[in-house]
């Protein structure tokens, strides 16, 4: 997507630099643009577990860059040991994300069965590539399918603006390209059909005011900022037609772990009649969970990011304010699960399908268990 | 309640000098905590409408106190229409709240029946005094009924500790003392029950972490705050036995406008068969009212206080910081209305009743409509 009218990915090759992968660093986002090298492992590690890189999506284009890093500086007398060890190392940044194990084993397997060293690391090099490019394909086509939706709830209003509400950040900063809730969005306003955003905060971390609102803007499509608390009272006075929000992993049966908050959304929606999709590439999907709320890891992160905020001050440095008394402790649970029978539907590469077990497996039939 | 130890209402006439009223800044909190001279009706009108004061019962009881100010500065030759207009300026700063309307009407019917100017005047100081003990009296009413729901949760789960989650700050600072909310949680503090408040941060003005946080450590009761995304999930893994709010008006049909988000609150509580409880003085109830969503006004506030965040910066100054670009907008309702089919029970200074016109007219049958 475009920053400023230039085209970017969110991961890219450093150009004339084969062994450097460079990334943007959405810490400092929206106040500040900034492009990271990655060169160790140890870079990559950090980049998840701190967050310079965040989403599903770019989750594991990073783990499968990171991998290719790994092959690449990993000692030829142990490389098989050091390359299953930096397989570790990432997949234990986020427990959450199902990208991350996947494009690690992605990785794994695709090295087991080249034959040299140099033959391993050339594949590594294609298998990282590989996913970036399927990451951006997965949600171009996300954003063809969610299209069809939108542009019905359009031709139903006759035209008025389609309000829909979105929460944390699944755009293309979660990706590599187009990203996954924001994908049918785009395609929509590419296509002249008038949207209005409703951009939920996203606390602890605010990725939706900082990147959603940022990224949103910088495609010039309308929107606009909201607390956490508001979807509900929105929903309960038709200011929304549809919910569209991402995930993190999403079960067999149709549970979403997404950003924490987004059950509740999910609650306003149903209670108000509103449709609530999930948008994600089948990368997303974790094939082996068939209950989310009892299966799905949920990370637990830093008390620090609930009792302190991070935005730009008066005189322009990004600054941290504690919002609560010092001796306040606090709770931060990152994800949490809805429940299959809140969603409405997922949008996927493949198409549209109900949020369950055959809705799921008739888009993904290579999944389907032995009888 | 107490800071540090001492005794405070959260408003009351300045010792000695009964010209003036003195409150609590609590746009300060909980970072520094410091007392304010209200000398004049503009004094009050600032005071309310830029939320120095706050929450239901202390909104009522500054009105009252306003209008006896109002009463006690009017040109002698304008009386009757300086303390009238008084009133419509107080009553015009915050329009959800519903004790606002009722302090000013309270005032306004009390002088009325009083004869001279200096007749009204005392009789202005009596009735602002009496609507403030009465605040405070209700609320420790309030206590004692809802000790009877936490002492029967603590019994059933065999003395553990009593997970209890609020929104917003309905706590003695929205109140004259004790707090709606907050007073069965000290009720059952002080009476040896084991009590764990999850406090909701509520954005975007941050009640529950600034305020609700402050008292509860004041008072030593636990307590861990939390993103307002997380009540769901924290439900639905059995981490909340009861989730206890207050109101700014509530309708004689059981409808609750409170604070941005608790609509969310009692969906999730609803889905996991969690007790959802609203605790509230007569005060709060609007017997006028049938139809919460439609007849409530919801204030809209101004844009800044979501695009901002207010904390303490790290060398002690109290600072605010941007949290998205720039030029991206906001809208910023204030309250939402959970409807009566949600709300698990009322607990008022006479009792606690069903969230129902019968229940409601049960307690209070004086507001019983003509057949």
């Amino acid at each position: 997507m475009k920053v400023a009218g230039k085209y970017y990915r969110t991961i890219w090759i450093k150009p004339d630099d084969p062994a450097a992968v460079q990334v943007i660093d959405q810490r400092r986002l929206p106040h500040e643009f900034a492009v990271l090298d990655l060169q160790t492992v140890e870079d990559f590690r950090r980049a998840i577990k701190d967050m310079i890189v965040r989403g599903a999506g770019l989750i594991g284009a990073t783990a499968g860059y990171g991998m290719y890093i790994a092959a690449l500086t990993a000692d030829r007398g142990s490389f098989e040991e050091d390359v299953r060890r930096a397989g570790e190392v990432l997949t234990a940044t986020r427990p959450t994300a199902s990208n991350l194990a996947w494009a690690v084993k992605r990785q794994l397997f695709a090295m087991a069965r080249a034959g040299t060293i140099p033959e391993k690391i050339e594949t590594a090099f294609q298998t990282a590539c590989a996913i970036a490019d399927e990451d951006a394909e997965f949600c171009r086509r996300i954003g063809e399918q969610g299209l069809k939706l939108i542009r019905d709830i359009s031709a139903a209003k006759n035209g008025e603006p389609v309000n829909i509400l979105t929460h944390c950040n699944a755009g293309w900063l979660a990706f590599v390209d187009y990203g996954s809730a924001t994908a049918p969005i785009y395609a929509a306003h590419e296509a002249g059909i008038k949207v209005h955003v409703w951009v939920d905060e996203t606390r602890p971390r605010s990725q939706g005011a900082s990147l959603t609102a940022w990224e949103l803007g910088q495609q010039g499509v309308d929107h606009h900022l909201v607390a956490d608390n508001t979807g509900g009272h929105l929903m309960q006075h038709g200011m929304v037609d549809l919910v569209l929000v991402g995930t993190d992993r999403t079960t067999r049966t149709g549970d979403v772990a997404n950003k924490i908050g987004t059950y509740l959304k999910a609650l306003a929606a149903q209670d108000n009649g509103i449709p609530f999709y999930v948008a994600l590439p089948s990368s997303s999907f974790d094939f082996e969970m068939d209950d989310g709320l009892r299966q799905i890891p949920i990370e637990e992160r830093d008390e620090e990011e609930v009792r302190y905020v991070t935005g730009k001050a008066k005189n322009g440095s990004i600054a941290e304010v504690l919002v609560c008394p010092e001796a306040t402790r606090a709770k931060n649970y990152g994800f949490d699960v809805t429940p299959a029978r809140l969603v409405t539907g997922l949008i996927c590469e493949r198409g549209i399908c109900k949020a369950t077990e055959n809705g799921i497996l008739g888009l993904f039939p290579e999944h389907r268990r032995p009888a």
